[in-house]
């Protein structure tokens, strides 16, 4: 049976080369798709072909390309590879792209993901050409079934002059009605208060609009999310995950907070998961999260009905689980609730809630300050995502993270951060298999003493230490005592030597 | 006639002396005051004497002192002078306590100004012990009529163990009416909308209430506020309010906004006050403030009519004309609202509203990081104060400075900042007397070649050029091309030699 239950709608099925042919040198695009999940399958990768012909012809042929978040090979892969993006944002994880953004050859701008959708709809970074939008289905009245993702999916739509849309039979039927998509926001001066006061409430309606005279093509598409899987927690993993849960055990005794904690905001990877399996065996209860994306933690967590419910933007399940959702999607369909990036992670409701924000870095340093993004002060790795969001507003933001990579060569606490992304302000605590540090009201060196104390590796505290006692009488002031000449030294020596060890 | 309209609370006046007497070794003090307004004048300069005699007796006596932000010289001057103060927070600008923070001889803590009150509620900082606060009358019902700043202080009555009163006779009577004090904040889970939609709208009561039971002083007083007197804009400060109000112009066209463009905030200084009086002649009318200080400029705004209202947390005026508005408020009575700081610098309301921030800096780099308070990178200034607050959460977020400091030793546009207040997503727009620099929607290479060709100073433009030619091939990635054991020698050659320039 088809997905596109509106006659005029089906009779603007095309395949994805005459899709892509809508879109030219120069465009901006809108994509949908965030972590892998609900972006489009087919037309990136005949606009890939379309421009590696063109450029065999010897014509330019390159596109700016906005989305909600990452998204999957056949789109920022093929287009990379074919040397077809001129710009990206607002955010990317995609191996080949991000080799052409270090290389310099691809233009990157990376951006808060709750700011994008009103900086766009501001005006603030241009107008948006054609909107390339994955949904699971179209509705007799001529709404759209958003898919595994949502996004910045509103806005482009509502934005975009044309619309391409992909309708993907490989996602569950049973996501409609999972959706919730907020038509309240305005721009200044015009803007009101979310109404939303707990993880759970539902604000908007469950479709997408779209003028149906914006939609120059419709594509159909039979084609699996692709997030990578995530190794299983290691005893590194493990060792965070068990700081990480005693502190919340005793926070939770120390503020009263309720035996449903508060929402919790967590990033991807193996140690988040590690530490919701250890929040299954904790003595919380109808837990809910207000996140960004659906890991499959969450599933497990779901499961064992410590947590209640998951609102997010978007799933972002390994293979196995995705396929797993997709079998038995009915029995979490009361329990997860996806919505609008602006709406996921808005400043406003963020606060309000007061998340428990859990994010992962590249490193921090001894006062606090953390890196998220660029890999020795230059080389992005994804994105500042909307790590910014959750940490500042939350109720508490736990950076975590090894005390090392690179086998040992590099150290994650360093004597100044190479960039930064967080300031210390927003950092509350910071947590290492090592061990971990609770930040809150400290001035600047007795954060240090902590982080050094508690999170440095052994092989990386001694040259720390020393650091801070020749920082102690060579610093201009004494209030957060540096050595400029020296602060990012440790970078510098990795670059030289591999290894930041002296 | 007396102040106090309430006999209970009248039967508690006492002199400064015996209530300073409250006051003990260790304990943490909740003062009132922001920005040289509404601190109390008697009691600290009482407690600063208790301390000195305890010290000359050889007994340790120090407090750990709290505030809305800066204060004046008889509460932070005096008990950093005698050596008294532990700890502080969230916000300093006295010299003599900077001195001795910058020694490390003091303990601060620089926060976001939005963040204290809820912090200090959720128990993050630790329990207060007393509150010293400065108000303008109680009324006959045992209220409070708060003085020329609200601050925390409905915070610090609430938690403290302790409270004593301060009641100031300078103030001037007119100010009761003119406060906003919200009732309706409350911790997560319990966290509801801020009903406010407009820089005008009264979502409060005009007085702070307090258990009378934990009040165990009154002191009488008429002192004068007291702010530093600014230096009337020279061309420095005339070139950059020029540049800024050429882009408002352009920009309110390119958007769209209303002729009351968008509400404004603005940090303190020349600059600020030369971008108010250009203000007054630009094509904008009914314009609103919403903002943490009411300085001079915004008064000749309102006085010319361009300013309808504005709303903040705080007076900041001159000596002169805080004389002035005692002796006229009330023309402003229905002009202006003073609102807690919880609420002036809401994320929240920042981004609903809008505000147009303009904020001062210290320095930025190539690719728009913005340093607020640490020269050198260590030796604080003054603090991230509310900068944070409307800088990620307004519609615009203006950075300005001179381009030089130092009589040209000093250079606001480095290849690395030496910390980081303000990361490059949360600055839009960087301006000097050079120029301006629109950074919206760009990535890090291009936000450098606009730094450095329209803001930096032309004696410093050809080193950055060579530090960014350089970098493009010594860069670890080049995504954002740096030098790590090269990108902070400017700070370093500065502190040896005196003189950024090599």
């Amino acid at each position: 049976m088809s997905r596109i239950a509106n006659k005029s709608f089906r009779a603007k099925i095309v395949d994805a080369e005459t899709a892509a042919s809508f879109i030219h040198h120069g465009d901006t695009i809108g994509m949908s798709g965030f972590t892998g999940s609900g972006y489009p399958k087919a037309v990136p990768g005949a606009l890939a072909a379309r421009i590696e012909a063109g450029h065999a012809a010897g014509d330019p042929f390159k596109v700016r390309v906005w989305s909600g978040a990452s998204t999957g090979p056949e789109l920022d892969g093929a287009l990379a590879k074919a040397d077809g993006i001129e710009f990206r944002m607002p955010y990317n994880s995609d191996p080949i792209a991000r080799q052409k953004i270090n290389a310099g050859e691809m233009d990157y701008f990376d951006m808060h993901l709750s700011q994008v959708a009103p900086m766009a709809w501001e005006g603030f970074l241009g107008p948006l050409d054609t909107a390339v939008i994955e949904i699971s289905g179209i509705t007799p009245e001529g709404d759209l079934i958003p898919s595994s993702s949502v996004g910045n999916n509103k806005t482009w739509l509502d934005i975009a002059d044309k619309v391409i849309l992909e309708v993907n039979a490989w996602q569950t039927p049973m996501l409609d009605g999972m959706h919730d998509i907020y038509y309240g926001t305005a721009l200044p001066p015009n803007r009101v208060p979310i109404p939303l006061l707990k993880s759970d409430d539902r604000i908007g309606q469950p479709h997408f609009r779209v003028d149906p005279d914006k939609v120059v093509a419709v594509v159909e598409t039979e084609a699996p999310d692709r997030n990578a899987p995530f190794s299983p927690p290691d005893a590194t993993a493990e060792a965070i995950a068990g700081h990480i849960l005693e502190f919340l055990k005793w926070e939770a005794r120390r503020a009263g907070l309720p035996p449903s904690l508060l929402p919790l905001q967590s990033g991807v990877g193996n140690v988040p998961n590690a530490v919701m399996a250890g929040l299954i065996a904790a003595p919380f209860e109808q837990m809910t999260a207000f996140t960004e994306v659906i890991q499959d933690g969450m599933l497990d967590m779901i499961e064992s009905g410590t947590l209640r419910m998951a609102s997010a933007t978007a799933f972002s399940l390994s293979p196995d689980r995705a396929a797993f959702f997709n079998d038995n999607a009915e029995r979490y369909r009361d329990k997860l609730i996806l919505r609008p990036q602006d709406i996921s992670n808005n400043p406003e409701l963020v606060r309000r809630l007061g998340c428990i924000a859990m994010n992962g870095l590249i490193e921090a340093d001894i006062y606090g300050n953390v890196n998220s993004t660029h890999i020795m002060g230059s080389k992005i790795q994804n994105g500042i995502g909307g790590s910014g969001d959750f940490a500042r507003n939350g109720y508490l933001s736990i950076f975590m993270t090894p005390s090392t990579a690179k086998g040992g060569a590099i150290s994650a606490i360093v004597p100044q951060v190479s960039h930064v992304d967080h300031i210390s302000q927003d950092v509350q605590v910071i947590v290492t298999e090592q061990g971990l540090a609770d930040l809150r009201g400290l001035p600047p060196r007795k954060r240090a003493d902590l982080i050094v104390e508690n999170c440095a590796h052994p092989a990386y505290r001694p040259m720390l230490q020393d650091y801070r006692a020749r920082a102690a009488s060579a610093s201009f002031g004494r209030h957060a005592p540096s050595i400029p000449g020296e602060a990012l030294s440790w970078h510098q020596r990795f670059m030289d030597t591999g290894d930041m060890k002296a």
